[in-house]
């Protein structure tokens, strides 16, 4: 078994490097075939993707899980659309920066080149196939997938599907290899070829990332993990301040950029809280109060199912549901104190109309993405600008927060003389 | 002594959350401070590196460490210097790119900060000592030293040196930490703490960098290992380019970029091997010949103790010394291949008239630093416009070759806005 994993592997590695020659174009051409495709397959998806819908089912997996797992005609037509976004993005290969003349007269440059080859760990949704996929033709990377055996026979025919696009475009076949074992030991056998493999990106929980941890000897992009926070400083305009708070939250609430706690300075507490309260139990927005916001709620004559307690573990924790933290802060610094701790550095901002305040919040919330009045959900590479996203890193090295196509590659120094010698 | 690290680990994290809000201003005069206490220290200074050097002796240590690990005044003096050349180097703290106004009014723009915490792992040489540490301190970095037992007294008194100079310009003592203990258990340990430490450098042999891979749960940048190769292609002003290979070999034979292997064309075997063999024995380097190589040098009439025969073995690897060997291949896709399969990618070039054949090289050979015309010695922070140098990496993710100022940075995303709300 740890042979065929390395042979893939290896296959990988070949076709990385006849695709970082293979032009631009061939490379784009390749990414539109495959929504060409894609938008003609019809039944042999959807009988792939009911079959793992069946499998699914009967291993008894949750609700959330099945419907990430599930393809309808609007996710197909959106990984379409996805293709040809990523098709029509510019190239980020070749490019070229910091290029100087030096006093001695050597010509220095650094040319952008891909990474080489690329392994992604995800679980369910299928889409994440397709846009990785994707990714990786238009930055001449190779790419190894391994996704949830819940989409196992759904993945099969989107790669399939992938590499006879690439042949007939012109790239190695192997440019898009899925392994479709599901044995639970081939991801710590896979870790271990850090000669084959340049970078892993593992796009799952907690438990997949401390696997990788534990086992990666080459570099790895972690993500995805938000525990965001919105700080509602007292000088904030409280009535533009709520629809923020609103929209952090129940936009999208099982993502990562989605919001978890809510820290209010004390001197905004009976303003704030009861109308905050009510506008998120309007959206079905459980909120976790701690004592003195539950008292304010409370004293506004507010009672519902939906209002309750906050225990310890509700703060640091990250909900992907409608369901919200609230904490009373006596100021600023106990607010960054509070970022501090708990969160995950991905996403944290503040609402107030204090420049000064705002300004240190930025300079002392050390996150991925730091927000001056504005929503967590605008973390995204997409609604930031990149075009793409590959995933939102929350590791220091290499890139930070969202990651976009540049970021899937390296590059190198070209130095050009005229029979220069170091003296 | 677990513990100990631990503490050690978590001051550094402190003193790296303090550092990165301590102006460019006081980091800069912390750096004047120590190359000043480092010009005034003397006889405590000499008396330490001696006992450093009986300790080292009476260990049996080879004579080349010994002799790195030795501190005589030219030595002292370079330090100074080099202290003094990165405090005035710019900050790339705080400095921003990328910036835009989105569509949406949004404001973004990512801004450079420290990366947190340095754990560097050093053999002998103490000049590493206060490079490192001023980089770490340029860049509102903590920095966690590991050296040799053959420096430790050395160090300590550098250290020392250093924390006194932080402290005294306002910035944390913490922000440089030695490692005292010379059990070797400790850099597993030290290791783990990927919760703490955010790059690990180790700077040393193979050994040591495998140590770090197997053990490392936090991002490391490798480097340092090249086996490096100029090749000679058959349009090559020859006279021209015996000059770059000896250069490439012999101006500072045992580090990391110094030629070795010369790849040579066979049309021009005849005419170079000889004259190169020639000037590179003259200079006291040991030429290893393949056979076609040989025969040309010997049909020449070339015959001593500084010409011999290569063994496979001398075909990627890294000699350190005054010692190359020499390969005939047919064209230049061989020598392609060749450095393909031998070469570290550290650093690799062709000496050549061909336009074509300069442009295929450079898009073929997957190196850090790719050359045309120029020996491989230029691969150096300082030679390449850093302005100061942190390692040569040899991998793929966040730097690549010389690394410098900027390289001990990441960035955060700062997003301003009006209240604004994703739709």
């Amino acid at each position: 078994m740890e042979d065929d994993i390395r042979q893939l592997a290896q296959k990988a590695r070949t076709a990385g490097h006849a695709l970082s020659l293979i032009p631009a174009e061939a490379r784009k051409a390749a990414l539109l075939e495959t929504a060409r495709r894609l938008e003609e397959i019809g039944e042999p998806l959807w009988a792939a993707n009911r079959k793992d819908l069946e499998t699914a089912a009967a291993l008894g997996i949750s609700p959330a899980m099945l419907d990430r797992a599930t393809l309808n005609p609007g996710r197909l037509a959106s990984m379409v659309n996805g293709l040809r976004s990523v098709a029509a993005l510019t190239d980020p290969v070749g490019e070229t920066f910091d290029g100087a003349t030096l006093p001695n007269g050597l010509r220095v440059v650094r040319k952008r080149v891909p990474l080489g080859v690329l392994a992604v760990i995800f679980e369910s949704r299928p889409n994440v196939t397709t846009e990785i996929s994707a990714l990786g033709i238009k930055t001449g990377n190779s790419v190894i997938l391994r996704g949830g055996r819940e989409s196992l026979e759904t993945n099969k025919v989107l790669v399939g599907l992938v590499r006879a696009a690439c042949a007939e475009s012109g790239l190695p076949e192997d440019t898009v290899q899925l392994i479709t074992s599901t044995d639970r030991a081939l991801v710590p056998q896979l870790l271990r070829m850090d000669d084959l493999i340049d970078l892993v990106i593992p796009r799952g929980g907690q438990q997949l990332q401390n696997l990788v941890k534990e086992h990666a000897r080459m570099p790895v992009v972690y993500g995805g993990i938000g525990v965001c926070h919105l700080f509602v400083d007292s000088s904030a305009d409280l009535a533009r301040s709520i629809p923020v708070i609103v929209n952090a939250k129940v936009q999208a609430p099982s993502v990562c950029n989605a919001l978890d706690t809510v820290l209010v300075h004390r001197e905004v507490v009976a303003e704030l809280v009861p109308a905050m309260v009510r506008a998120l139990n309007e959206q079905g927005v459980q909120v976790l109060c701690d004592p003195e916001s539950m008292s304010a709620a409370v004293n506004a004559g507010l009672q519902n199912e939906l209002l309750a307690p906050a225990g310890e573990g509700d703060f640091g924790r990250e909900f992907l549901s409608l369901v919200v933290s609230v904490k009373v802060v006596g100021d600023l610094e106990e607010a960054i104190q509070h970022i501090a701790q708990y969160s995950t550095h991905h996403s944290d901002g503040i609402l107030t109309e204090s420049y000064t305040n705002a300004n240190r919040f930025l300079d002392m919330v050390d996150s991925a993405v730091v927000y001056v009045n504005a929503s967590t959900r605008f973390t995204d590479g997409g609604q930031l600008g990149l075009g793409a996203e590959v995933a939102i890193s929350t590791q220091r090295m290499h890139a930070r927060g969202p990651m976009g196509l540049r970021e899937l590659t390296t590059y190198k120094w070209v130095v050009q003389g005229d029979y220069h010698v170091r003296r």
